[in-house]
């Protein structure tokens, strides 16, 4: 069976010039099929603000209002998809932006509005594989924004951690699956103020003792919980680093059942 | 020889909600294979002056700063783009949003900075019929924002008239092709305060005549050039017409050679 990498960044990644050559540099050096996902992240609330609409959080998540739809489309699905691709072709890498409308290759469905309403928000229902996988076989390197589409066409903001994890699951019947979390730490930390405490293998004991002993950031939760669902339905290896992580000389965590 | 529509809609259609609902009904009930390509005009602009970006124009064509460009990456590449795909597949149509850069479909280059610098301007000098060709076997409807890239991955920014007619001239090998640039007239009027006066058939002869005669806008002249052009390298069909002149019942221009 083929590999496929699916490698997850963060939209604080691609807003600085550095770290995003260096991950492009080493994303397009990997071997075989790939796809990237990205997040949006200080981006689309950087540009909200510039445009004048606020950015209302509830218990450290996004707000999703139509305007923020807008914004969320403008920065996600516009600069910065299309610059990862011009990025992505200058390196020859046949690069080909999407988010899940394209192609239906993302269908979602909306959050329900209790407890809380997240309003434009969407939960990953299915994935168009064929779409993708004939894709890949044309030699392109699908590049999904944090944009799915719910069954009557109307756009949701999605997290694109679990974006990244359902693409992972979904294509395991057609490739062996490595999924790759790209985060601004080397990987999951046991000393959150030590870039250098990396740990080397992470399951889910470990994980639950240092939830208990709240080590683990918030952000990172998603990320944890989606690659512990990956592992269970057999994608073939889930990691956490840094902008460095896509080298395989480079410590970061590998997640383990 | 299967037939292909290519319909070139303007911005100012697209940021109307009635009248691009009218075109997408329309648009969604040609038979056959199809392509849809799209401008930014107003929504660009004002979309800079509310990020803070003044548009400088000369003789009445956009300079496309760095910062433009992004601002055009935004609306035309995200907002407008992956709305109208949203919008298409609300109506089954497997609608797949695209720039040039997306799977290098449309490569261009810079153009010259003098005798005037447009900036991050580029003019159409490569199609990628085999991947456009592929999409729409596969049932796919591509989308093209008015962006292309150069040989070194460089999104610049490019009329989309002469997208719509470069497309429609690459792809006649594969296609019995009908170009279409929907504006907002019925048509080109042979006086301009009267939408009534729809020329109906229009050559160059006649076409000269009314440009001495400066009953031909401005805006027109591209679509006009690029009309000409089309049929001289084998496009089957040229028309230009408004919103609902997708309907073949509706009077409309044929350019004619």
């Amino acid at each position: 069976m083929k590999g496929l990498h699916i490698i997850k960044v963060g939209g604080s990644v691609l807003s600085d010039k550095k770290s995003i050559a260096t991950l492009l540099d080493d994303f397009v050096a990997l071997k075989g099929a790939k796809i990237l996902v990205h997040g949006g992240g200080n981006v689309v609330t950087e540009t909200a603000l510039k445009l004048g609409y606020t950015t209302e959080m509830i218990e450290g998540r996004r707000i999703t209002s139509d305007a923020m739809m807008e914004v969320v489309s403008m920065v996600c699905g516009g600069l910065l998809n299309k610059n990862v691709v011009g990025c992505l072709q200058a390196r020859s890498c046949n690069a080909i932006g999407l988010c899940g409308a394209d192609g239906k290759s993302i269908l979602s469905k909306k959050r329900l509005s209790a407890p809380i309403d997240y309003g434009r928000v969407g939960d990953v229902i299915a994935i168009n594989e064929d779409f993708i996988v004939n894709l890949l076989g044309k030699g392109c390197v699908p590049v999904f924004s944090p944009i799915t589409m719910d069954g009557a066409g109307k756009l949701l903001n999605t997290n694109a951690d679990t974006i990244a994890a359902q693409l992972a699951i979904a294509l395991t019947p057609y490739f062996r699956v490595h999924l790759t979390f790209c985060i601004d730490k080397p990987g999951v930390l046991s000393d959150p103020l030590d870039n250098m405490s990396v740990v080397p293998f992470l399951n889910r004991d470990t994980y639950q003792k240092m939830l208990a002993q709240k080590i683990i950031s918030q952000g990172m939760l998603p990320k944890l919980e989606q690659s512990f669902k990956a592992l269970e339905r057999y994608v073939h290896q889930v990691c956490i680093g840094g902008c460095n992580g896509l080298k395989s000389t480079q410590k970061n965590t590998k997640i383990i059942l």
